[in-house]
């Protein structure tokens, strides 16, 4: 450093070498930090990419040696760019691309050769200007058919594919007079990049976006339970208590996961479209109820809005009523815990993909609480209280008990995914979507003496839309997907 | 529909036949309406459909005559392929694509030329295997840079390129000699196919992600001062008051419009993204704080999450105190109507690009509304009034006060974009960062009693993340931002 900084002084252009020489050292040093950091986050992450490595040096070696470049002609590129293009993270999605790109492919090839006869017809004079109207027509109603929602979620990919083979068919078939070789060709190299990424993506170490979108939601909920059951000791712990002021520092991350559940809509969204491309896999059937987890996520979210608008009276330094504290404390605290133990309950059933009714308690009780709090409250005098100063705690204990309602809906939902797919310890006829069924007699009676509560309310949440647009046609979606199960 | 039933039961068959027709012939008005809908919602999207028709055809044909195919060979295909992959729908994802093409071609044609020489030094049996594995190694570290957030934010499709042409010339470089040639001919029917595309993109009625992006915040700011500016008497009105139930059926979209800024992260980062590739455009200069917007929208979402809090509230049927509502329904009433229009005013002003300090006067008379109700209830006795009735209505009143001070920060967001982007009416050196500047008397004096609280708060406001991770980050880039200015 001391000899630096004195050459600096002597010769400028010497120093600035070195200087760029230390910065760029430091900056490899710091991409390499942050590699080291993406690698160990998710592992698979490095196994995706050596799996890409691996594909197309397999394909590119398949395209190198003589024998099959003899076979695949120039349209051996073609296999090559397949890998690149389609290979993607999960096996959902490389499904996806790999299944638009070969049925695109092979329609716009078949179209675009009946373009050509069909121009044909017109002459020498006449073909071109048929061909350019024909690309025009079919172009422009294609990138159209993008802006559909259906259409873009689950077939952007084809439609983008079917274009451009349909042009490069139709315009370049005037030159190739073996459009059927080429068309040959073209599909068969296809097919070969695409199986090699569907094989590698499936067998080799797979990443499945179902997988993915189970573990999410999972997630996703125990972080607000984590919050709820931290909640209640962090709100109403003493201001000056010397001990949990220190404890804090290293407790808050309980205190902001939640976050990460208020923008999980578009990853859950494309997660659950990727799953729905995915064959049976571990412990999931090729009709999992997907889109059920959709239903899950949308009620934690509202959860979690609920939760944001609390977790700012977290630390808060407006003045309080002790009276009214005292009150409140215990059942707001209960509310919290309990809702935070059952959406805990809830997320294992989930994970191990058993009966959820171990949360019924803890819903039960929740809801207990919010009665006691109710009563606390009835039975309050405030005649000393300055109304001001209730007004924090007041808001809190009110949102609470909308977060038990949103926790419900929760558990409502969750039930119904686990009567859908048919959880461990879940009688496979009682989808909670036919409440009549209770009357036929044909499940079990039901232990708990609040489940009932819970099964009835059901019926309510597949009807009751969480968000604003998608929720009602979701609802009918999964009533469907319960009648081809 | 009489003779089809009866033919059913003669011949059902033929029946069926009718149906499918009749029900295939149902689905496709469904289509075309569906269709029409899309287009009269933003008849951008026809116009981009027929201008991706445009270019498609203008390379296909260029594709198609004899001359030009002859001096681009086969790889006139490459232009048609540019088109079709490069062509996005806002002028900014266009020319993020067409530059990460062009660059990432030219970069990994040069590597692969190169990589190809280093190979042919390991004689012929060498050669493929020093081949694969730099294909190998390659692929691998460019589909792990993937993963790295910035890169994937504007570099994800020049990676996937870059990884495609190094293999693509690294492997076939073997097979045709003139490889000088072949790049030549590559290099220049992208730049074909992509100066097309951006030019079509550009002078044909251009759609910009920038603008694209400012109206919607413009438009979820607008949602939300909607939201506020009904919710007093939509909150406070009586339950049976039988005309305002029928007017409430027609007015209810001004409640559910903020719902659309609760998920609009994702969409504002990606539009963000592309308009900072954009050049100057009507209104935009070339370096506008795309980044502020992001600011803004994070304070609006945090603001949409306490209104979905009290929007729970509307139409509630809980039982409420009408001695304690009588106290706090006008300073709740007056809150949200001036916070309201407090946000009118604010995206008004980045609507038209002017000062917004039109907005200040309704953010004092909120905060001063705040200040009376914090008197009214400082005022109120509760002898008589059971405490669970006024539980609803004080969430409200707290909620209300949470939402001024989210609104007080999307005002202070906004003022700073203003002095960033140089709005109308706002003195260009001053820019809200430097809060010291205010002390070296080269500004106006401030009119507004309270516009001082604001500027001060400003400074708060860029070093608070609205947002758990990417918070800070973007408040040092707004920094560095202002400095390049």
């Amino acid at each position: 450093m001391e000899i630096a900084a004195e050459t600096q002084k002597k010769a400028g252009f010497f120093a600035y070498g070195w200087d760029c020489l230390k910065s760029s050292k430091t900056k490899l040093v710091q991409v390499a930090k942050n590699a080291q950091k993406q690698g160990q986050d998710d592992p698979r992450k490095i196994i995706h990419s050596l799996k890409v490595g691996l594909a197309l040096t397999l394909i590119s070696m398949f395209y190198y040696f003589r024998p099959l470049y003899d076979s695949f002609g120039v349209s051996g590129m073609w296999a090559v760019l397949t890998v690149v293009v389609v290979f993607e993270f999960t096996v959902g999605a490389t499904l996806s691309k790999s299944l638009n790109r070969g049925f695109a492919t092979m329609v716009a090839g078949a179209l675009g050769v009946g373009a050509q006869e069909l121009a044909s017809l017109f002459g020498e004079e006449g073909e071109p200007i048929v061909l350019g109207i024909l690309v025009f027509l079919l172009a422009t109603a294609s990138t159209f058919s993008r802006f559909f929602p259906r259409i873009k979620a689950r077939y952007d990919y084809g439609v983008l594919i079917f274009i451009l083979t349909f042009s490069l068919v139709a315009v370049s078939g005037y030159r190739v007079n073996d459009i059927v070789e080429l068309a040959h060709q073209r599909l068969s190299t296809i097919l070969v990049g695409g199986a090699t990424c569907i094989i590698i993506a499936i067998f080799v170490c797979p990443v499945w976006a179902g997988e993915d979108l189970h573990n999410m939601t999972v997630r996703n909920i125990e972080k607000l339970a984590n919050f709820l059951e931290g909640f209640g000791g962090e709100y109403f712990k003493e201001p000056f208590d010397g001990e949990s002021a220190v404890d804090s520092k290293d407790d808050k991350s309980f205190l902001q996961g939640y976050k990460s559940a208020l923008n999980s809509k578009s990853s859950e969204e494309s997660l659950a479209n990727f799953a729905s491309w995915e064959p049976c896999h571990g412990r999931f059937r090729f009709r999992h109820p997907w889109k059920q987890y959709l239903m899950i996520g949308a009620f934690t979210r509202q959860c979690a809005y609920h939760i944001e608008a609390i977790s700012s009276y977290i630390n808060s330094e407006i003045q309080v009523s002790a009276e009214f504290r005292m009150k409140i404390q215990e059942p707001c605290t209960k509310i919290s815990s309990e809702s935070g133990k059952a959406l805990k309950a809830l997320a294992s059933a989930i994970k191990t993909m058993t009966d959820p009714s171990s949360a019924d308690p803890h819903v039960a009780s929740a809801k207990a609480a919010v009665k006691d709090l109710e009563i606390a409250l009835n039975a309050a005098s405030l005649d000393e209280t300055d109304l001001l100063e209730i007004i924090p705690d007041a808001t809190v204990a009110s949102t609470l008990i909308e977060i038990v309602k949103c926790m419900e809906k929760v558990s409502e939902t969750v039930h119904e995914l686990s009567g859908l797919a048919h959880f461990k310890g879940v009688e496979p006829n009682v989808t909670p979507e036919k409440p009549q069924l209770l009357h036929r007699g044909t499940i079990k009676p039901i232990p708990d003496s609040d489940a009932t509560d819970v099964v009835i309310t059901i019926d309510e949440a597949s009807s009751v839309s969480p968000e604003n647009d998608k929720g009602p046609s979701k609802g009918k979606q999964d009533e469907s997907h319960v009648n081809m199960c």
